[in-house]
């Protein structure tokens, strides 16, 4: 016998014949399936130098993809039939950093290897899972440049604590995986980072634009600017968006809030510009962390940041 | 014998003899009693397709007027003179929706009836309430325009779950009582629509400003321009403010919040704007959920709309 | 190629070989697979006369499954080999109400009818899922024995609202379903009912235990006397537990909350009591609100109502 | 004309026809109106020692009235025709605490002077309002013993920071208001007091039960034990429950909250049993912070010792 | 023997060799010390009008300077060497207001007395402490200019409620600390004050700009204005910082809060701007209440106005 | 020059004269300094299976001691004098679990080297740090017999994850340090543990008591049995506190709360039982995890269990 009405739990909610919802496009890699764009989850954030739960960000994502549906207005385009595929998570070792992280790495390696999409999606964890992700991205790709939206420069020494979500960006350029010219770093802010490491920054061309450049440039001229650095030297492009960028007024749920960052409409403007460029190969979304959010409003924007990403 | 400082639980609260806050001017509709502006709760959410409590709007937002005082300093004009009628909250039916809906387009005319006021204010509820509410409004004014700030475009299928908040001005439309180029919607939103609705709006000659419109032309600009659409063919104005129009750092409390709207600040002039012109006989505040709120932050802004709405 | 670390973003949490949670247990159900315990989501609370988010609770509940495992130590038996079938949730109409509750009932009849399980779960919902399910138990079971643990008596008349979560047991009586004589209620507080109901219940000879009368003779007591006052005369015996039954500092989740009800562990003792009994077919757990929860309280506990049921 | 549905926004939720809630038989006093119990509120804590938020208590105690019906269960009584009568609240003044002091003393014994009622409820407020309000029942009423239900003697020195909420009963004795010996509290707890108030406390012979000593006598039997020291030598017997004598997890709401405390049903029991007595003629609640709750648990619990009380 | 690794609890955070957070260079005034900055608590917020929590913020401020680091990118300038003397908090008395009004007065003077810093900080509490504050700079430095970021005129009467937080520039005026002309009020907000109070300020020369003006010109034109009005005829300028300026979405924790305020970034920019000019003395912030904030994003904020100021 | 008035931040709060706050009794440990109770932080809570903020229990801790004053009303007994030595906490290497494992255990043995003090407390972190601080002890003390309160065995194997929080006695009992004989176990719970950690539980002669132990045979009368397994032939006693061994309603800031355990007087009652035993040198509390709490209430119970087994 068959049932008249009942599904399973999480498709019993209400369902207009006529919208698509994101999270109906997302659906489990299997073997030799391909698709538009590849998602992974990367929950890690053991290493956070503060207390971080953005480790349950990759599932709240992708819950707030259930939120939104697949119709640009603004480009008058539905994109239901742009396939998401879904690769799992990177089960996280309790106790083992090293060990977390070469799976971290081993496991977005695989699944590029897949070749099964054009772009991928990958969602942090602390902004410490960039440092695997790019290595294989790097493995892959070639010389790659990276668009980092961020209030920090991420270039802290390893020797003080490891691996932290501190230091990736000094990771990747001390192990040669990326190198600081290719580098840009957009929404560094005032306070938030140590001369060390601006010094740093300069010393190896990292270009860096902080909130007072946004504030008198624009965030559009800023995000075309970076673009026209990197496309004509590097064999891909990453972006990396650290929702700290945002002011803690519309990223309530990182875990280093401050005032004085981009507005949701900053980001979001920018990442679709940046988004639009056919180099453009992978993503990740960092240091959300829902545990201390409010109402998923992070993880909302962070769904927003990944359609604005996708769709183009 | 009489009290020398006893006073009703409501009015212990301090009063500085100078200063009149919002509520103090808002009293019970009483047989032949006339003043400025009416007032009158729909606390009815059950239509929601996500889970709502707008239903508690009606009174926190009455509430929140309690907070704010009755002088415009822009304008050094006091309206303190000015008379709030409460025309009282219609009562619910737990189980029988058409049941409601009657009630609240039968209760909406008596109180148009009564011609008591210049202006009324009609306190949702989610955005199914809109749907008896300018129906009576129709009815006693004759060919109606609207506008609506919103993040959608609420032109649903009724066939999927009936008169829900996604339908009210489609449920409008094919009733007869509005036609599609008397409605103007400002705020649409990417990936908050289906596509199917955005062609219903276009065919219907539904004019429509997405956020994008407003980052381009200004959010003055666009509120002037559908004034002007209005103004000369229909016979009264009908302002339709769905709060999840403005961005979710600003209106948290909405059921369906999300990244990339209007400021706070955008919508306050827009609403001020339009309720200057003399056609505006009504405005409805809808999707306002307090269990949902910070603060009761969205109410607020709400007593704010409506504050704008009435003092001009 | 296979990934060496990737798993699907809910089964990524980490595993110890050694123990199995009661969600490993729980698998879809599949046309003529058979188990022990059918489980089934009647995810409704529209019917609610306060403001409900109870619809919300088949979803929270299962998760809490996952924070506990098979194994009981005071019985040292594991029940890993337990098999539970989820049958999945039944879809709510987003305005039809009657709708819905034939959707539900016809739902938890084809369930019964494929005899797959020794036993059935259902979870709320509002009260006023148990009338939909306890007829679908009569009809397949025959004469139905009640044990209702609840704070109310909810018998309710149908006149003033229809069939609220006030109302199920009133309604389950006026159709036949159900005897008073066959209904017993455990738990009913002071100050939580009418005259006019509590009468009614006498009238119908309702076996009614206060919580007075826990305190008195105890809860064992009680639950046994009621054992043998059903087990007798009746067919089957369903357990209709509404947390609110219980003190709101042990269950914080429940929409009608209050002090003086029972402990958690009285509770638990008394539905583990009540289940071992062979004639108990089926379980309803109603009235757990998460969205007013703190820390998914009232959901674990209704987990571990589930287990005592379930682990017998 | 007049309305067929529309009604003032508090009374717009449902009604059974049958259930008659607290609130309901709750009217305003006006000049020779009389009924059973009189209801005051004395908002006032600004003389918390720690930030308190009790002001707001008359308030959310009134409307958890609401959430509660007239009829006893356990009794078999409605208590539907019993009326109360609300006298409003007491002014605050903003910045002069004597003042406010004088306030309170002035209008509970206004209150008093009508002669309205047999029985007075006082809705604090920090437990400073006893002092006022003990005072007033003095001047009307003659010797006067009070049951003190908290987890502090509240007999601090004056010296250190004026009448601060833990020194009412200290400034009771020392003005002669109160004799130690007519002072009996109950549910002191351990390294919650100095000893130099545990002494003060044996050196005015005023009785004081432990949780030691509920624990090992019951608090029934102590409640019994109470009532007999004073129902021979006292005029009038006044009882004042501090909310902070029950454990942290069922009043989360006071201010100098902690475990080991009386649970719910343990005050419940106590206040029931002491209010039976003829000689009882008012009763404060304190100590209940509405701003710190979850829920209003506190207030319910508050509002059922004062059904407790009334309900006799 | 020495530990090996033990430290303070307060010491024992994770700590990059490079990196000094803007908490490390805080250290308690002893005589004859001199520093950069002198910082001292006022933590008094019983004389507001509506309930606040304002007393908590000396202390959250302060830990939210262990968030930041002392170099700013914007101007490539690092503040390590900057020292800020911490002077304490001045004890609040329980119940009396005068004195601790006096409390406050005296402890700032004598803090000026040291001549041990070129600038100061008081963190209130509420507006009331500005005041005592103020007061208490012009003693030692002359005539005194101050600019105002405020929702809010405080130029209330103080016959209704004494020296409340709405009055402090009033009582400053009518004591002849304050000249009106000496007055720069920046952000006052429509539906926000009285009638009598804008008359007031007109009356007394205060120079007001209001959200419409921050919108038509610019704040940095506004501040620019403010400053050329004031640094000619003042002996000094004070900065009193009332965080209810900014718009509710940015700082959540005020008492008054409301939508259509300043961004967070117009007013650190504001703030920042007026602080380089060289008469500016001393600065003071209000009106956050850390137990109504969320994630204490307000003494975030209140964290970076002190680093603007601080850092010039 | 002096000042009148000002404080340093942490001590401006109100202080009455004859009241001792526990917190004004613990003082930094300097070299040669002797005490009576010796506390350390072990705030480490990265080992944990789930997520866990556990770590910042240490200062929530030490700031509940504020709460309550040093007098035991029970005992009418003060312990103002007996002296409390703060010895800090470890600071936690970000990354590098072993690192602060061995940090842990050389500053626990630092600690005891020093024979500054009687008894000691730890406070954690996780369960995780009895490991090391137990360690510690046999390597100082001889032969340990540890009675652990915990809903769960910790005798998880390491293979799955290494030296989680789940795994302390089985670590302690394989690595020598613990005989399995001298480990008793209050409070076990239902469906919280595997059937192969109670298997090894038996075959290793732990002693296990179970909730429906303490239903059955009081906690008293365990705790007394348990402390006669353990004096004759262990050298020292050391105990155990994991919160979660309470129920969710008393201790609702554990990571891994649930129903059915202890209430906070049973736990009250049985430490302080135990740590009369003059054998008793030390005890941790664990599992607190401050970031989860409501209004720190599981702290607050910290507190008391602490000051339950100092001041005997
Ligand atoms: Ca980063
Ligand atoms: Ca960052
Ligand atoms: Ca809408
Ligand atoms: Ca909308
Ligand atoms: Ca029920
Ligand atoms: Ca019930
Ligand atoms: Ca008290
Ligand atoms: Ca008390
Ligand atoms: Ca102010
Ligand atoms: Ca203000
Ligand atoms: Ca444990
Ligand atoms: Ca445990």
């Amino acid at each position: 016998m068959s049932f008249q009405y009942l599904k399973p739990n999480r498709n019993a909610r209400f369902k207009d014949r006529y919208t698509t919802k994101v999270d109906e496009t997302l659906t489990p890699y299997e073997e030799r399936k391909t698709g538009d764009i590849g998602v992974i989850g990367l929950p890690f954030s053991k290493t956070s130098i503060s207390l971080s739960g953005a480790s349950e960000a990759p599932g709240t994502i992708r819950k707030a993809l259930g939120s939104y549906s697949t119709y640009s207005g603004e480009k008058d385009e539905d994109y239901e039939n742009m396939k998401l595929l879904d690769f799992g998570d990177v089960p996280v070792h309790p106790t083992d950093t090293g060990e977390t992280l070469k799976r971290m790495q081993t496991s977005v390696k695989e699944m590029l290897e897949t070749e099964a999409c054009q772009k991928y999606v990958m969602l942090g964890g602390d902004h410490g899972v960039s440092f695997p992700s790019i290595s294989a991205f790097k493995e892959k790709f070639g010389r790659i440049g990276v668009i980092q939206w961020d209030a920090h420069h991420d270039l802290r020494n390893i020797e003080d604590g490891g691996r932290t979500n501190g230091t990736p960006f000094r990771s990747l350029i001390e192990e040669g995986v990326l190198w600081g010219e290719d580098l840009c770093q957009i929404g560094i802010r005032d306070f938030s980072n140590a001369k060390t490491y601006a010094d740093y920054a300069k010393k190896h061309n990292i270009h860096t634009y902080t909130m007072a450049d946004v504030e008198q440039k624009g965030i559009q001229f800023i995000t075309d600017q970076v673009i026209q650095k990197l496309e004509n030297k590097c064999d891909t492009i990453y972006l990396s968006v650290d929702m700290d960028a945002v002011d803690q007024a519309f990223a309530p749920g990182c875990p280093a809030i401050g005032p004085g960052g981009l507005t949701a409409r900053e980001l979001l403007g920018s990442v679709a510009m940046a988004s639009q460029h056919p180099l453009v190969k992978g993503m990740d979304i960092v240091e959300v962390d829902p545990t201390k959010d409010f109402r998923d409003m992070t993880s909302r924007l962070a769904a927003h940041v990944m359609m604005r990403c996708m769709y183009t």
